[in-house]
């Protein structure tokens, strides 16, 4: 179905894949397709190469963009895995509604990564944390500076090698002032505008010495709801703790993930709000056994302390972390080392 | 100081001047300058065309991004003026920082507009209404899909011509469940992504037969803040209100000049917080007399009528509205027509 034009050349032999910076590097060919006169053309993967639009496209003045992140796997076997793709396009749909962006099919969707992936097969290196990074994203690409929706769009798929992402002992700020969404605003959706609005706030906390900010809740900043671009777990004692999805929180796959394993391995966990207050108590009280991070890029990232006003909290190394768990859990999935009682891998053929 | 490469040929002659369609003209050329290496390069005037950005560019992924609007207008002598230019440029700055975006240089700013406003001279025509809209804009352009602040940006003015604006009766609704910005988010930046948010819950009003939302706060939904692309003022009886600014919401030049104006002429004014309720109250009691909305697009855009949840209400037809009153006192100033009392106009030369 998709028309494919193959590159002539591959940089894939100057690639140097033990020193892979995250989203540096892209792969020889890309997807796109248009949108226009009120449909999705013929999707086209072609060589990876610049966009040429108008400097009054309304991405560069609106914002009308979202994007994704997945990942391909690859198996011992050189089987290649994709994980709860489906969860990607549903939620990719979601944040187009959000941005009034029309929703893509799902024949193409599908189409277009499998099309993709085989001829980027090489790219996608075996070994636990190798995997290849995929960033579905659509722009509105029609010109006019005037502040409506546009009528045509380009769906894009992009694809970057990476390797287990390691920075270095994370350290958190809990926001008391900045706020990344409102209720009745586009926090749920993997819209563009989320990420560049979180820049400023981020860097103030670097210079503290943090590396990332939990997001709190704008009204009252008293509840935690997630990181830039990890949903958040907090264990006090034995439970298990994340904040609910709600308009201002992105529904994670690999939240939803940790919650299903979860269960499974009857973790006690509770999925409510949390609020600064009960985590400041159960590190003060030595309660606070973890903070950890789930999303695409990372997996599970733990975080090591966290800072809260002029306070700051050391967490204590676990030899058994839930982190860990979950980690481990989670990567013999995706890289087909162990039963999917859930159903989750989708392989790529 | 500015690099000018002029364009061999003009679109002025194909241009329809009697039958513009607001933001989809451009002129023959545009400014470009880009930041790289810790710093603003030259800037460089040259023919409009499309610009080659890498699909990994950061505009496209994290809405970093934000951008002016203002317009220059031609006398009866043919000299040209701007208006308030000074707030544009501070705006802009202030909004980049809150996007983690480096600062423009001032006398790149007014160089860059004049040099380009001599050259297209010719395309702001003469005549109450007329103008040609500039549209300074920064966007991140370093390759690479990591959420952090870029290294590469360019800043761009791009200008389009433009005649009054007159889009027919604006009704408005009130906004009970979207909103437009969090407290501590970047509402009171012209951020690109606030605009892309704000129009999937445009969309649903216009369905209801209202062309704009007026937004409340994300709290409460009780207090009325701003429009899409406007600030907004309430006529109660003979008492002029208008929300004070915050963090959510865009300091407009219009608002503040309206502002000035209704000091100067002895017209009640109250900066302060307008609730939804004694709205609609005045509206019962026959003492809501109008709502206008501010804005460099519009001027001054009177409001026919507005609905709050299943309820609609109409507005008078006035004779001596403070909208015609406000809309005639600022073009006057802005045609150079009337003294200019409080410097507000810029002469390009
Ligand atoms: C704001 C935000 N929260 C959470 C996540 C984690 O989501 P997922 O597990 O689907 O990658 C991401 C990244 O995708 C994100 O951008
Ligand atoms: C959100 C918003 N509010 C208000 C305004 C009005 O501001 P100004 O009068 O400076 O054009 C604008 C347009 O610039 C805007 O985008």
């Amino acid at each position: 179905m998709i028309e494919i034009k193959k590159s002539p050349t591959s940089k894939i032999d100057k690639t140097n894949f033990d020193n892979l910076v995250f989203g540096q590097v892209f792969t020889d060919h890309m997807m796109e397709c248009d949108y226009k006169n009120g449909e999705w053309q013929k999707p086209v993967i072609k060589p990876y190469g610049p966009l040429s639009l108008d400097p009054s496209a309304r991405v560069f003045h609106y914002g009308q963009a979202v994007f994704e992140g997945m990942k391909a796997y690859k198996d011992k076997d050189d089987k290649i895995w994709l994980f709860r793709p489906e969860e990607n396009f549903n939620r990719i749909n979601r944040s187009s509604e959000r941005l009034a962006i029309p929703e893509f099919p799902k024949e193409y969707f599908f189409n277009a990564l499998v099309e993709l992936l085989k001829l980027e097969k090489d790219w996608i290196k075996k070994g636990f944390g190798n995997s290849l990074y995929l960033r579905p994203f659509v722009i509105a690409t029609e010109p006019g500076v005037s502040a409506s929706a546009a009528k045509e769009y380009k769906f894009m798929i992009i694809c970057s090698p990476a390797q287990a992402y390691y920075s270095g002992e994370v350290r958190v700020k809990f926001s008391e002032k900045y706020s990344r969404a409102a209720d009745g605003g586009v926090g749920y959706a993997k819209a563009a505008g989320n990420y560049g609005a979180q820049f400023y706030p981020t860097n103030l906390v670097k210079e503290e010495g943090f590396q990332q900010i939990i997001w709190t809740d704008a009204n009252s900043h008293e509840y935690l709801e997630e990181a830039g671009t990890m949903n958040i777990f907090f264990r006090i004692g034995d439970k298990l703790i994340t904040a609910p999805t709600n308009d201002r929180i992105l529904d994670g796959v690999t939240r939803k993930s940790v919650i299903a394993l979860a269960k499974e391995n009857n973790i006690d966990i509770e999925i409510r709000r949390v609020s600064v207050q009960e985590v400041i108590e159960a590190a003060e009280n030595n309660e606070l056994m973890e903070i950890f991070g789930s999303g695409t890029a990372t997996v599970i990232n733990p975080v090591a302390g966290f800072g809260h006003k002029d306070k700051k909290f050391e967490l204590p190394k676990l030899e058994n972390s839930y982190a860990s768990f979950f980690k481990d859990k989670l990567m013999k999935i995706q890289y087909n080392e162990a039963e999917d009682k859930f159903g989750w891998r989708y392989e790529v053929k």
